[in-house]
């Protein structure tokens, strides 16, 4: 087989399809974010303002954080040099991980290395492990938990996103002596749409089932102590696994599960993507305690955060520019179509300094191709009559193209 | 189900087992590498010599690693806020994939959050969207490999660990129009033994195979610049995809594959693993790019790893410490048994400060238990009298409990 043409072809399937993901090359600006410099295919630097970053709370260039890094680089070096059972537990893992049990009233937690591989590894070790388990999985959960999930091949079933009548339709199908699995998420990545944890654990206690949430889009930000949705809505301890990333709010790197000591034990020890890695630096670990610990206190990050949401919304809106309505952070403008998204996100960038990655196929469906904006409590008044006034431009300039088409 | 008797049951067969793992707490010492802060479960401290970290080379606390990181957290903050397609990548990942891209003498080179999640979303990725392809998979291969091959479900054909003759006969039996991959390692990591590439290489010419060769335990080690063992015997152009890791040798965090620009593209707009995880932070690739640079120039560090290894061996041979065999770095002495293992790796670290995990199933085979013993440049003399003499006693008494039992 010619194996260099079969690439070749495949990637040129994506350019047609006007899906082909072109990374911007960025530079952040600590002390100056949401501002970075860009580097050009040509190589020259621009300066713009990233619209589009998980690190939701800018939390990652703060001083707290930076210095806890820095001292534990002086003090234990860059790597962990070995995997968390050979050499590579650094007691900067032990302090994060009873941090994390805190943050979410469990008596454990555990580190993997990104929430990807947390989502992987647990899930599929429970749904591998414990014997004739039956997973009911949202529609909508991240790649990384239906990976999980699928790498168990366990029996699944899918339920209507979001939907208390189509789980419980599938619970009470299912064979009542199977152990059970609900997994899904507390914020939808995308859509920025809240799922009804309440109802779903009235669910799981009435169908004997374990839950598993993911708070990756909702740790740091909600919640009194930044414990995520289920703490803001007092339903910490209903749950079975609350799953989370040191990736986002918390402005660092790194994944984490916390429940009972034994859940944890068990994927500890049983987790073939936990237990064969190299752990974590000792430096990102210090940087996440140092993250936790000020926004289990402060509040000024949260309240600000959602001020720029409502304010970013409400001149959207001003402007005729359509947004999904969700009760979140996240600020989804649907274009429907990949080659238009891209062309949009290029215009806004390279005309305006204005950065938001186009979101295409398979990160999102076909037809639901959208800018997904993320303002941060740092975005300022000018930041957000800039990118709405630019929007407002382009929604016109697109209109227009469209009539003439 | 009662998941919670469920899991302790399970923990509690790996008590019974002696397989149980207990990690040990440390504290890195930087400067003072392989020596390091033990933190005992009563909250005490130790001090210990590590003597089976992966940060094989000790540049985990060198200087230009140090101060690259620590430059790249001023400059950027501490995580890369998003994945690399949404606002994640940052110019220090680009000047690091094109650092990776020359040491290994290729087009291109793509990075991932860790070796094992390289391998998994790479080999997966390729197993999986070739069609009809069948993959040769050595015996020993690691555990991301497999897991990767397996995630793919496509047809997979073990062949005997490192033998060319069983490849052989597997090539020659298999459907000649299919398309074929041979996944190897340069160095396995827990018998320290090397695989014969060239020979590989040979037949993946004359079967028209590519070649994935893991070099995670030989990057930075052998060859002029670091390249592994391939870079050493002028065997890195045969080779279709080299998949390495930051953090071993370099000492840092991260893995990579390289290799021609169609394929790291191919993989980069296809790979789950890759396309949905948050991507490492700047100063981790800050950290590797100095490492990587600082050990294509230095051999300092080469030759004084080798000769280690030699004298450690020396000392074993005239104390009748039975060690396996190899021509790498890895000093594997075999114990047999899984309890026998982790007593006499409690007593080294409880007595005489001497850290050598026990490496027990399922990371090797149940018989085969054994203290993976990884001298670098920066154990002393008087740090390899210490712990031979410290085996010599043990082995005496363990052969005189044997003889009482």
């Amino acid at each position: 087989m010619d194996f260099e043409s079969f690439f070749k072809g495949e990637l040129n399937g994506l350019h047609q399809e006007g899906r082909y993901r072109v990374f911007a090359d960025l530079e952040r600006q600590r002390g100056q974010f949401p501002k970075a410099i860009r580097y050009n295919a040509d190589g020259e630097k621009q300066d713009v303002t990233v619209w589009c970053s998980n690190d939701y709370l800018g939390v990652g260039q703060h001083p707290k954080v930076i210095e806890a890094m820095k001292l534990a680089i002086d003090q234990c070096g860059a790597g962990a040099g070995g995997t968390r059972n050979i050499s590579g537990t650094n007691h900067h893992h032990v302090v994060l991980e009873r941090e994390l049990a805190d943050l979410h009233g469990k008596e454990s937690a555990l580190l993997f290395t990104s929430g990807y591989v947390s989502n992987w590894a647990a899930l599929g070790t429970l749904c591998s492990k414990i014997p004739g388990v039956i997973v009911f999985s949202d529609a909508g959960n991240h790649a990384s938990m239906i990976e999980g999930i699928r790498h168990s091949k366990c029996e699944r079933v899918i339920f209507k996103h979001n939907s208390v009548a189509d789980l419980e339709a599938k619970l009470a199908a299912a064979d009542p002596r199977a152990p059970k699995i609900i997994a899904f998420e507390s914020v939808y990545s995308m859509d920025g749409d809240i799922s009804p944890i309440k109802e779903i654990c009235d669910l799981a206690d009435k169908y004997g089932a374990m839950t598993y949430l993911d708070e990756v889009h909702a740790v740091g930000m909600y919640g009194p102590r930044g414990g995520g949705i289920a703490e803001r809505e007092g339903l910490m301890h209903r749950l079975t696994v609350i799953e989370g990333t040191l990736g986002k709010a918390f402005g660092v790197m790194g994944g984490y599960i916390a429940a009972s000591s034994a859940l944890c034990d068990f994927i500890r020890s049983f987790a073939s993507g936990f237990i064969f890695t190299t752990a974590l630096p000792p430096a990102l670990a210090a940087g996440a305690v140092a993250s936790i610990r000020h926004l289990k206190e402060s509040q000024i990050e949260r309240f600000a955060h959602q001020e720029r949401v409502r304010r970013l919304r409400n001149l959207l809106d001003k402007n005729g520019i359509p947004h999904m309505a969700n009760s979140s952070h996240i600020v989804p403008v649907i274009v429907g179509d990949a080659a238009k998204c891209k062309w949009i996100s290029d215009l806004l960038l390279d005309n305006c300094g204005i950065y938001v990655q186009p979101i295409n196929y398979p990160t999102v469906p076909k037809k639901t191709e959208r800018l997904r904006i993320t303002p941060t409590p740092l975005h300022s008044d000018a930041d957000i009559d800039h990118l709405v006034g630019a929007l407002h431009q382009l929604w016109s300039r697109c209109a227009l193209a469209r009539a003439v088409a």
